[in-house]
């Protein structure tokens, strides 16, 4: 099975509603990037058996994402936010080639800090 | 018990993860405003059903909210996206008193459009 990058996003957002066997196997898979034979080794269960449990905490991670939604929505404000800061780049752009406002060069920082920290929430 | 403002927002968020009784029994309860007497006589179960089963619900919102803490997230997104509306206002007075730009009129309204689409998704 091919490793999923949408996946590991749902994982950030809904790993915690999976049972505690989920987390490791999907954090050995995803984030550490193991393979199935390792996590077997890892974990001490089958091959079989790791690749079952990855299965069944990826279904419910897609069944969360379907039901919530919420990594669509992160995702849409993330987009929002990134043509707010392009709007604010064509401000700095106007104000520096025919005003050269310090003013405003102080506000389109303070906007540009506080669209990048909506990241990091 | 007294109606929690938080629960609502909380059933916005997470609801779907309920089951349908307890949908049923929120919705009632928090959306339309009904008292434990009135949900219990249009559902046909005992006032004092009624009540666990909403208690039960409301549990189960707030572990979920204590697991994901999304609501948290997307609160404190509202809270910067009202910031970034603060320094779009700031900039816009000082574009009427000194400069009178269109063009950065144009970005600024295109910036407040942009943060209040936010809360619609």
């Amino acid at each position: 099975m091919a490793k999923n990058l949408t996946i590991s996003v749902l994982y950030d957002f809904y790993g915690e509603l999976l049972t505690e066997k989920q987390q490791e196997v999907i954090e050995l898979y995803y984030n550490e990037d193991l393979s199935l034979a390792e996590i077997a080794m890892h974990s001490g269960i089958t091959r079989q058996g790791v690749r079952d449990s990855i299965k069944r905490g990826e279904s419910q991670l897609l069944e969360l994402e379907s039901k919530l939604g919420l990594a669509r929505r992160f995702g849409e404000i993330e987009q929002l936010l990134d043509e707010i800061r392009k709007n604010a780049a064509e401000i700095d752009q106007i104000n520096n080639r025919m005003f050269g406002s310090a003013e405003i060069d102080n506000r389109l920082k303070k906007i540009n800090e506080l669209t990048r920290s909506v990241g990091e929430l």
